[in-house]
């Protein structure tokens, strides 16, 4: 250790620290082993038999083994919280939280898996890999544009459900999110005019889960100003999504887009000022999502605003992954779906904004966390489309 | 599911199958997330104050992870149990028992990883992608001789142990029966005469562990008998070992070879006749270890040979890898090893032998597998011996 290196007794004097000491979840037997008996059953020569049955029929490993009820939660520690690449030693506090919240809202047992490759057909091959230990891959706090690729490609090589969170589980939340608040404020979704700021992983979820909605019309920004058809140096993503948003072309800064926009959504830990929150339109909904800091003050957008969302649990309607990834997963596993489709995140959006439902209020938007009805209203609603989609094993 | 496939409710009926549905292990929360505040510091915003200090200081994972107390269990399923190449998916239920073991036995957190692929290159990359995962690696069930390269590769490339517990786990527990044994017989390890049938994995591992604490002479049988120095077809492995053993240059089948020995190691799954033990010279040993059909019947053997051990529980003697591994990875983690020297496994041996110590019997060559003293003791000499070979980081 360096003679300045922090020292462990000193750090566990934060609270945080002190709670995170050993880690933050454990593996535990769910069989007892008590004696010579019970190990020739859990173990050898028994546990041969239940090799022998799953080797003649793969489809009993979801039945005899944990991986029926197990998701991996994937990073390779390129993007994690709004720390960036700190790389995936660094990321595994992010992880195993990820894990417990599997646990605690949907009773999967997730294991965090960080690993140490950023270079896309390696973390394509590792996670494909890996794929026979599992029912599921929740990937994480995966960098933007590569994220994409590694999904479309897992999704594609995999007969279990893929999902990164940072993209679906930001979008079903969102969407979510914002039929509640047009409600509150009397517009119906095919009439707003939408601004998104970022056009990362969540911004570009977000921006297609709402057109798939029929949205009336989006701008995407990045940090380079609005993206238009035609941009010079759009990647590849952003020229696909050119072609499908801002109808108008228009082209300058997010704030500029701002005007009579109905919603704002931030997704890119950019700035507003408070005069472009002001000339929105009325009713303006705006959901400042970046963490820790939002784009604007909440109270400061709340002078213009109808409708005020952050990703802080210390104010009125926080827009969290943790309402969708636990119900849209414990369906999946329920089901044994083979992929996450379209239909399955837009059932769970659909289903966190009926539990607001006629509650709606400006305050009200999107269910807390800890709202226990959540998960398995989600899980319901995901499932029943997993079948209807024929996606479903069981 | 074909006509005919098996229905889970007849399965269950067979006790083993009960076991093991839903698998027989869980993941479970160490801490608890019962309201905002809790999530705060377990989750976002909190945790990013833990990854950014792991990210400074990398050797804090160990500390405010889970990673401190895990082993990735690895099989690419191509050498389970006595059933061969099974795949990935139905070698899972070994490794959750695996699991388990490290679990009752050690307090480890073990995790089951099933890979789909069979390419060294490809296992090796797969398994250094996991390494920031976890806290060591037990790799299992891997077919010979690609275990051999394997193991050295990741050995080389990480900076955590790394141990194939069917090479290391048996050799270790081998050689403790093995003490103990001569103990009993009245013979020194150096004036042995010993037949190992077997050049896979375990016996390639036991050969080299037994040669290395002096043992005077030992065969090596594989399928198609006596290993010697200049036989046709050799592999690079068995070549190698032909140079350090059978220093009669005996040539010919297993059997013949017992003639007037006075170890036999059975690690083939080959079958030996009476006369081939009856042969053997006065205080003979035999480890019967094939599972679950030992080389030849227990009882058989006990006519002609002084000492009998078999893999099996309902014998006495039982030389299994779990009195081995738990301890070995127990005394890995708490003082943080680079790898897993020779000198930690000899320690291991002499560990588990000395428990034995005095009581040495026929019947008593080994402890049982639920005797608590075991792991503690393992731990201790393998920590010390970890110290004393500077591989401890703490």
């Amino acid at each position: 250790m360096s003679p300045d290196a922090a020292d462990p007794l000193t750090l566990d004097a934060d609270p945080v620290f002190a709670m995170h000491r050993g880690g933050k979840i454990t593996v535990q037997a769910s069989v007892e082993v008590a004696d010579h008996s019970a190990l020739a059953k859990a173990y050898t020569p028994g546990v041969a038999r239940v090799c022998s049955a799953i080797a003649e029929q793969p489809g009993l490993a979801a039945e005899y083994t944990w991986t029926g009820n197990t998701v991996a939660v994937v990073s390779d520690g390129t993007a994690v919280l709004g720390l960036g690449d700190i790389g995936p030693a660094a990321a595994m506090p992010v992880m195993e939280g990820k894990a417990l919240l599997f646990k605690r809202f949907a009773g999967i047992d997730a294991v965090p898996v960080c690993i140490d490759c950023t270079d896309v057909d390696a973390v394509v091959a590792t996670v494909a890999a890996l794929a026979p230990s599992f029912g599921g891959i929740n990937l994480e706090d995966i960098s933007a544009p590569r994220c994409f690729e590694i999904e479309d490609r897992l999704r594609e090589l995999l007969d279990i459900p893929v999902m990164h969170d940072d993209q679906h589980g930001t979008a079903i939340v969102t969407l979510a999110a914002l039929r509640s608040a047009a409600r509150v404020v009397g517009k119906d979704l095919a009439d707003l005019r939408v601004v998104v700021a970022g056009a990362g992983a969540s911004g570009v979820a977000v921006t297609k889960l709402l057109l798939s909605v029929g949205i009336g019309d989006i701008a995407v920004a990045d940090s380079k100003g609005l993206i238009y058809k035609g941009r010079d140096g759009l990647s590849q993503v952003k020229a696909a999504l050119a072609e499908v948003t801002n109808k108008a072309g228009l082209e300058g800064s997010t704030e500029s887009a701002l005007n009579g926009a109905d919603v704002f959504i931030g997704l890119s830990g950019a700035t507003i000022g408070e005069e472009a929150v002001a000339a929105m339109a009325p009713g303006a909904i705006t959901f400042l999502l970046s963490n820790p800091d939002p784009e604007i003050h909440p109270d400061v957008a709340r002078k213009h605003a109808a409708v005020v969302a952050t990703g802080r649990s210390d104010f009125p309607n926080q827009i969290n992954n943790s309402l969708a990834f636990p119900g849209v997963f414990r369906a999946a596993l329920d089901v044994r779906a083979r992929t996450v489709t379209e239909n399955m995140k837009l059932a769970a959006a659909d289903a966190i904004a009926a539990l607001v439902g006629d509650d709606a209020a400006p305050d009200y938007v999107i269910p807390s966390q800890f709202d226990e009805r959540v998960a398995p209203a989600v899980a319901a609603a995901v499932a029943a489309a997993a079948r209807a989609d024929g996606v479903a094993r069981r």
